[in-house]
């Protein structure tokens, strides 16, 4: 082989799992957005046969010869294309270790567990889902065995989403959260709650579909390449490469701010993937570093943007266009204080900054423990409720409301879950530097968000993964991942609007 | 190889070929559906992979000894096993006679196409859709070269749709219906026009969805594998097999009737396909038997049950539930009279049953002419405009409500537009069949569907492609297809409506 072939075969070789990627991904988003509810067992046929071509293909001696061929020549590569043949290495590497067999029936049960847990949830009938979500863990589990047989079971689902994680380090981490956002949350809880009349009310589902749209543009979401849905759990998919973003949202007529957050936050996760860099379609690179760094885009246009005293003034004006008469004798400053009500509560998705760490802590040491074996499927909502009276204070009145309330784990998605805390950490790093450059208070004010976009394009969006979170970071700020900056930032803005 | 195993390599082959068949078929659906804009070039380069992938199964030498094996040993063979090693065999000889960077590139022009025809369309701009049209035809005529290089290449495009269906078949088909049904054309434009007020006025989307959901609960269509979604133009979409149909309308605010007839029309093709025996499932037998007997179900359901009398006076109550202020003073006659109104037009969807078919022939003798070279594409406009002169004294004002106002040519669909006009007689033969059996109308008046959706699954739908439509019709109706059947139809029905 020479350097001339090999590239060109790694980019047909992209070209053809970009296409599969593709196809999968949309059967998936199709089968939460459009399919016939009957149509569940059919798609799982067809999401395993491509799995399992995928598996072939990326396992393929041709491809391997060709990657080892061009890891042989390392130097004469672009910093991309090492990059690049590291990622295909490490997948193919990992693919190899699973059973083709293992890994298409992991896809089948992946696609039953979730069309069970939709209907399970409308029933609020846990014991309906548990048999699926038993296997979804038993053959996580032993795909983790193979992938790596002297790792901790759980550490080897979080590498899915964050290179080299640890539950180690996310032990320190959460352990560092509750420790200092605790006395937080104590001192909140003492103070006035703020009213929360304006959230209350009813919000026609065609009004807020106007809100979306409203919010996808005042963010600066590209039209042409981001459309929403609806479904029952709010998600960004990427279908085959960052020119075709799909976002979805859920509505609820008695309250207009679950969906307008839902908009931005996956908005957010659009935005990072539209801004990556043009040259990586159909690559490896195309997409995100890591599922942290992604979640701290989404819960940075989420929290610190769309939760600022200036974002409300700039939407409030809207709002009062579109419910006239829900938003009468209230201001903007009512939204604020209401969107930054802190209270323990129930949803996750639902939740205040303060609190949101504690829903995903709860996650945390239920997957842990569910992966090493140390809590049954069978003992989960139990454990569930006990971890919210624990951790919040709240009784879980049901499972919908409880234990069944995230699509994650029928998904497959175990170990996802720390992201979104990584990823409040990430972001207000991000944010205390982006600070110093850019005057964000003012452009949201005006509405103005292209030279906010513009640096997370410069610094995190354009590179897609050709860094490491680690790499990308410092980067960015200039030093180490320090969560003491989130703890600064939740106190600094809740002991001004609780007046602690 | 023995029998056994080659039976197992058979289902194998026809299951993985249906998952490819399912995701280009999801990606063409939601091209239509979800996809921004935006995405219509990647979208094209995943077909153009995955058709590419389907190419190199369906020719490869497995599969083709496979099938030369099963073959050789017919006689062990069910009739259904026959039948789906000629198809097999069929598809893959002709898709090995074409050059597969061809086939590909074919497949990469129809999503361009498509996505140039939406945008000229909106714009009523010929030019813009002109030169991917003229590729459409160029490489279609290339393709026909190669698969039938003696044929007539027009011939080729309708065997796609039609086995052994010739255009010299078609010239008389069409000639005697054009002789015969010119005379009661001539007759009803002597006599009065019925009132068409009923049809006039505003119908909000919202209200027309109500009465899409009556009109699929009213036909029979299970809402656990049939859902609707709304596109430019209307179609209905197996994805992977008949457990998952997707039918679509398109909405007209100042016209209830043209949505309505659309979701049944299409709702007659979800019809025919869901009741194709759960057996033949990822089979290559799942379907229909041809897309002139698709188009005689769904026009059945359409014109023959749908603009009925019966019909009028079951769904008239519901219109005026859904419509209580647009309804006022009208009754169901007024609907029966209404939506059989005969009166030459432009846009075919929305054409009377007496002219319909003068639309067809209009595009039949088009698109043969095109293939044959007799045509360019840049006369195409002229020829269209003067073609409804001729045939139906109408001028067209502007290109989108004349050439661009179907989808098909920029789908690749060459050769599709005479199905219409065959299913059209089918339907009335199939119709005077079942009447023998079946008190159609009683049926209809009541509501209770089931006994004619039962004849029709006895008689057609079980059978998928298990017959042609030569054989199935003959099992059908006793005899040969007979188009003066549907003469008959139109004529008696016609003549009571306007008193001739």
């Amino acid at each position: 082989m020479d350097t001339k072939t090999a590239r060109e075969k790694l980019a047909s070789h992209q070209k053809r799992t970009s296409a599969f990627l593709h196809a999968i991904e949309l059967l998936n988003f199709d089968g939460a957005t459009s399919a016939p509810r009957g149509a569940a067992p059919a798609r799982a046929e067809t999401l395993s046969t491509l799995s399992g071509e995928l598996y072939a293909i990326s396992t393929s001696n041709e491809v391997n010869e060709t990657l080892s061929y061009l890891d042989s020549v390392k130097d004469e590569l672009t910093e991309e294309e090492r990059r690049i043949v590291y990622l295909l290495r490490k997948d193919s590497k990992k693919f190899a270790k699973i059973p083709r067999e293992l890994f298409v029936a992991y896809r089948a049960q992946i696609v039953r567990a979730d069309d069970v847990w939709h209907k399970a949830k409308e029933a609020s009938d846990y014991a309906m889902f548990a048999p699926e979500l038993e296997k979804v863990f038993t053959m996580t589990r032993e795909i983790s065995g193979y992938i790596e047989p002297d790792s901790d079971p759980y550490d080897c689902c979080l590498h899915e989403y964050e290179e080299g994680l640890e539950s180690r380090t996310l032990d320190v981490f959460f352990d560092k959260l509750r420790v200092k956002i605790s006395p937080l949350l104590n001192e909140i809880s003492k103070a006035r709650r703020p009213d929360n009349g304006i959230r209350s009310g009813f919000f026609p589902v065609e009004d807020q579909q106007k809100l979306s749209r409203r919010l996808m543009n005042v963010i600066g979401l590209d039209p042409d390449h981001v459309v929403l849905s609806t479904t029952e759990h709010p998600f960004t998919i990427s279908l085959g490469s960052h020119l075709d973003e799909r976002i979805t949202t859920h509505y609820y007529e008695n309250d207009f701010a679950s969906s307008m957050y839902s908009v931005i936050h996956e908005g957010g996760h659009a935005l990072y993937e539209t801004g990556c860099s043009d040259n990586y379609v159909f690559t490896v690179l195309d997409g995100g570093a890591s599922m942290s760094i992604h979640e701290s885009q989404s819960r940075f246009y989420e929290n610190i943007i769309g939760r600022s005293r200036a974002f409300c003034d700039l939407i409030f004006p809207d709002l009062q266009k579109i419910f006239p008469e829900q938003m009468k004798g209230y201001t903007s400053d009512d939204l604020y204080r209401s969107v930054n009500r802190v209270e323990p509560s129930l949803i996750r998705t639902e939740a205040d900054e303060v609190t949101y760490c504690f829903h995903i802590m709860i996650r945390y040491e239920l997957e842990k423990s569910l992966m090493r074996g140390e809590l049954t499927v069978g003992d989960l909502p139990g454990e569930w409720n006990r971890l919210y009276r624990e951790y919040l204070g709240v009784d879980v009145p049901n499972d919908k409301e409880g234990v069944l309330q995230d699509t994650h784990w029928s998904g497959g998605l175990i170990g996802y879950f720390p992201s979104y805390a990584l990823g409040n950490a990430y972001g207000a790093q991000f944010y205390k530097k982006m600070k110093s450059e850019v005057d964000v208070e003012k452009c949201v004010l005006n509405g103005n968000f292209a030279p906010i976009n513009e640096w997370n394009r410069n610094n995190i969006w354009q590179y897609g993964k050709l860094y490491t979170p680690a790499e990308l970071s410092r980067r960015v700020f200039d030093g180490e991942f320090d969560p003491d900056v989130y703890v600064e930032y939740l106190t600094e803005k809740y002991s001004d609007i609780y007046g602690l």
